[in-house]
C-alpha cells in the first residue's frame, strides 16, 4: 500500500464488476457457484458488529460462561463461525479502516477512502447491494441502534463524499429513487434530529408517501405497515442495558423488521447493525461492550430463527474492524473476571450523567453497580468529579471495571485485525475461509442478480 | 468455568478416549471421516506459533505489504486460512491458558492446569500424539527456537507435573521408551544446558545409543543420520534477526528435521515450533516479533513444500495463545507504520546488550536501526542506561519502535483471544472452522489410529 497520491487501479471506473478484481483474497474458483443459489436464496440479512473485532467475540464468551462447568459454553456466535475478513482501506493516509470506507466495502464491493459514503476513491457514486435488491424489486431494510444515517447503513442507503454529512445522507434516503421508488422500506434506529429539521421534515415527506412513523417500542410492534420510518432517540439509542422500557432492543427491530419484509414475494436484503459495540470500543468500557455485544447477539439469533423456517434466507453477521485494542487479560494476570462486569446495572456513561446530574458519587456507585468498592476506588471517582468534566468521571468508573476484569485497550481509534465472520443458510460457505470485505459485497452482488 | 477446587468432569480418568467429550467445541458429525483418511495421510506435520494471537497474524501482512500496490498482498499465513482455536485451560485459577496447558491440549488432546506437562488436572500422564505415532512405527521429530525441553515440544515428548522442571523433561526424551526405542527421532534447538550437565551428560547418552550429535548449521546440513540431536545454543537460541551464520534458521532445521524423517516406511509426525513469538510479544518487542514471524512463515512454507510433493502429507499451523495484548495501531491513530520496523537491523534485546557491554547509546542506535532519530528519543535510552538495567535500555528502544509504528500493547502475559488455525494437504478439513485446541490433538490421533 502507497501512502502517496498515486492513481488506484479500478478506482476510476466507476462500476460495480471491478470490485471483485480489486480484492487480493478474492477466491474466484467459489464465485461460479453463486449463480445456482438465486433460485435458492430469497432473502439477505448481512449482519454488522460494528467495532466488533475477535476479541470482543472471545471476551463475549468468557462473559456468558456457566461458572458451574468447567468448559466455556458456546456462542451464537461460535455455534456460526466460517471465516475472516480483512478490513483495511484504500484510504491514502490511513491503513486502518474507519467504519464508512469498510461499509461501502461491504455494500459495494469497493475499497474506497475513510469517511467515504459509497463513493469510489474518485468520490463518483457507487451501487450498493441495497440498491441492487430495490432495482429487483425486492423489499429493503435498515436498522441500527445508531442514527439510521450513521457511516454504516448510510453506505448501504446514500451516498457521499463525507459520513458527517448527516442532513444530506438522511435526504438521499428520500430523494434517491429507484424505478421512481424510495429504496428503502424499512428504516429503523435513532436519529430524529437529522429527519426533522427547520430546513426540512424528512418525516413528514416520508409519511406522506405512505411510510408509518414510529417513536417508541409500543408503536414500533403495533404497526404493521410494510414501510416505516422509525426513530427512537434524537442522535443514537441508549445501549441495552441503559434503555427503558420505550425503547426497542435490536432483537425486536431486526423482527419487526422482518414481519414487515418478509411480504415482498420478490424478498428482501435487510441490514442490521449492533452500532455500539463500536462506540463502547472507543469509550473503552467494557461494560458497555459486553452490552452491546448481547443485544446484537440476540439480533444475530433472531435473523437465524427467521431463516431456520424460511429455509431460503442467508444470514451473514460480521464486523467492519475492531475498536479500542482490546484485550482478554491485562498488565500481567493470566485471568479475565466477568464477575465486576455482571454486577453493573447501567454504563459508566450512564452513571457518570447521574453524578453530574446531582447524585452523590457513593449514591451513584452503590446503586448502579453491585459490588464492595474501595475507597480508593471510590475516592478516585470523586477526584475525577473535581474535575467537572463528564469524561473524566466516565474514565475513572470505566477504569475500576478495566482494573477488576483485567481488560487491557490500547487505543481510543480503531486496530487493523482481522474480524471474524458467522453465516447460517444457503450460500453461506462463499464466505467462509479468510475473504477481502469487498467480497461481502460482491457475493451478495452475486446472489441478486 | 468454576474458579474453585471442584472435581473436574473427566479429568479423574486418565485416557485419550475422553479427550472429545470434554471440548464444548467439538464436531462429532466431521470425527468419523477420519478413519478414511489414515491411507492416505502418512505423514503430520504440527506448526505452533507460539503466542501467535490473530493480531500478529494480520499486522504481519502489514509489515510485509508492498508499498507500490493498492491491496495488500497475502501473506502464506493468509493463503491457508481455514478456521480458530479456542485456547482457554482447565486451570483453577487462571482461565487464560499458559504455553504449557495449551500444549497438552494439542498433543493430549485433554485440558489441564496451567504449568502442566502432558498431565491431567490429577497430574496423571496422558499420552500424546507423539507417543502414538512412536507405538505405530513411525518416525517423530521435534524442533523449536526455544530450548527443545521447553513447554510446547516438552508437551509432546515428556510428561511433567510442571513445565519448570527442565532437566526432568530433557532425562524424559531419553529415559521414557516406547517399544524399546527413543520416543523422538529429530530434537532440533536449543538447550545444550539441559542435556549437558554435572549430574548427568544426556548427549553422550544420545550418541551412545546411535543419534548424531550437532551444535551449529553447517554440522546440522552435513549430517544425514535419520536420528539427530541438534543443539545449537545453551538455552533458547538467538531471534532470526540476532543470528549469525552458524546458526541454523526454523526453516533449516524443519527442511533437516524433514529429510531424516521421510525415510521411515510408516511416515512420521513433526512438531515445529516458532517460539519466539511469544517472548518476543512478553517483552513488547513489535521489532523482534515480526522477525520471528518470517522465521516461522518461513517454515510454514517449507512444510507445505515437502506437502506439495508428497501429497500424503498434512501440514497444520497454529497458537497456543496470544501474548501481549497487540493491537495493529494505537493512542488514537489509524495508521500503522511498518517502516520503523523493517529499519532494524537488530531487536532491540541485541541492541540494548551491546549498550551494556559498553557500546555508546549513539553508536548502537546509528549501528542498528536505519532510521533518524529525534533528540528526544535518542536521550531516552540514554536516561534508561543510567539505570544500569539492561531492561530498561530494552523498554526504551521498543518504546521508540512502538511510538513510530502505532503498535500498542496491553500485558506482558498471555491473552485469552482465540488464535487462527492455516492447513494444507488431506484432511485438513478436520481443523477448520472454530475447534478447540482438544480437537487438534484428537484429530491427529484419528489419523493416526
Amino acid at each position: 500500500m502507497k501512502k502517496s497520491k498515486k492513481l488506484v487501479i479500478g478506482s476510476v471506473i466507476t462500476g460495480l464488476v471491478l470490485g471483485s478484481l480489486l480484492g487480493t483474497f478474492s477466491t474466484s474458483e467459489a464465485k461460479s457457484e453463486h449463480k445456482h443459489h438465486r433460485g435458492k436464496i430469497k432473502n439477505v440479512i448481512l449482519l454488522i458488529g460494528d467495532g466488533m473485532g475477535p476479541a470482543y467475540n472471545t471476551m463475549y464468551r468468557y462473559y456468558k460462561d456457566n461458572p458451574n462447568t468447567p468448559e466455556m459454553e458456546e456462542t451464537v456466535f461460535d455455534q456460526h463461525f466460517i471465516g475472516k475478513q480483512v478490513t483495511y482501506s484504500f484510504d491514502h493516509d490511513e491503513n486502518i479502516t474507519d467504519s464508512a470506507a469498510a461499509a461501502t466495502s461491504m455494500a459495494a464491493g469497493i475499497k474506497t477512502y475513510n469517511g467515504a459514503i459509497s463513493v469510489d476513491m474518485e468520490k463518483e457514486r457507487v451501487k450498493t447491494v441495497l440498491e441492487e435488491a430495490k432495482e429487483n424489486g425486492m423489499a429493503t431494510g435498515l436498522v441500527s441502534t445508531s442514527q439510521i444515517n450513521h457511516a454504516t447503513p448510510a453506505a448501504f442507503g446514500a451516498h457521499d463524499i463525507s459520513r458527517s454529512n448527516y442532513n444530506e445522507i438522511a435526504d438521499d434516503y428520500y430523494d434517491e429513487l429507484i424505478r421512481g421508488k424510495h429504496k428503502v422500506d424499512v428504516m429503523l434506529g435513532g436519529g430524529t434530529d437529522y429527519f426533522i429539521r427547520e430546513d426540512r421534515n424528512l418525516v413528514e415527506e416520508f409519511k406522506e408517501d405512505g411510510y408509518s412513523f414510529v417513536q417508541n417500542r409500543k408503536e414500533l410492534l403495533r404497526d404493521d405497515n410494510d414501510q416505516v420510518l422509525g426513530l427512537f432517540a434524537p442522535v443514537g439509542m441508549d445501549k441495552m442495558m441503559d434503555r427503558d422500557e420505550n425503547t426497542p432492543s435490536l432483537k425486536e427491530m431486526t423482527n419487526s423488521a422482518l414481519d414487515r419484509l418478509r411480504s415482498d414475494k420478490d424478498g428482501f436484503f435487510l441490514m442490521v447493525e449492533g452500532s455500539q459495540i463500536d462506540w463502547a470500543g472507543h469509550d473503552n468500557d467494557v461494560v458497555g461492550a459486553m452490552s452491546e455485544m448481547e443485544d446484537f447477539e440476540e439480533a444475530f439469533q433472531a435473523a437465524i430463527n427467521f431463516a431456520r423456517k424460511d429455509r431460503h434466507t442467508l444470514v451473514v453477521a460480521t464486523a467492519d474492524h475492531s475498536t479500542g485494542g482490546l484485550s482478554i487479560g491485562s498488565n500481567g494476570e493470566y485471568n479475565w473476571n466477568p464477575e465486576p462486569i455482571k454486577a453493573a446495572k447501567k454504563t459508566p456513561d450512564y452513571i457518570s450523567k447521574k453524578i453530574m446530574e446531582g447524585m452523590s458519587v457513593e449514591e451513584a456507585l452503590s446503586r448502579y453497580i453491585d459490588l464492595e468498592l474501595t475507597e480508593e476506588e471510590v475516592d478516585s471517582v470523586k477526584n475525577a468529579k473535581k474535575t467537572g468534566d463528564v469524561a473524566e468521571i466516565d474514565n475513572a468508573i470505566e477504569r475500576i471495571f478495566d482494573a477488576r476484569s483485567f481488560t487491557g485497550w490500547t487505543t481510543s481509534g480503531h486496530t487493523g485485525v482481522d474480524v471474524n465472520v458467522y453465516g447460517y443458510g444457503p450460500g453461506k460457505e462463499n464466505f467462509s475461509g479468510l475473504i477481502d470485505n469487498t467480497e461481502t459485497a460482491n457475493n451478495i452482488f452475486d446472489i441478486l442478480r
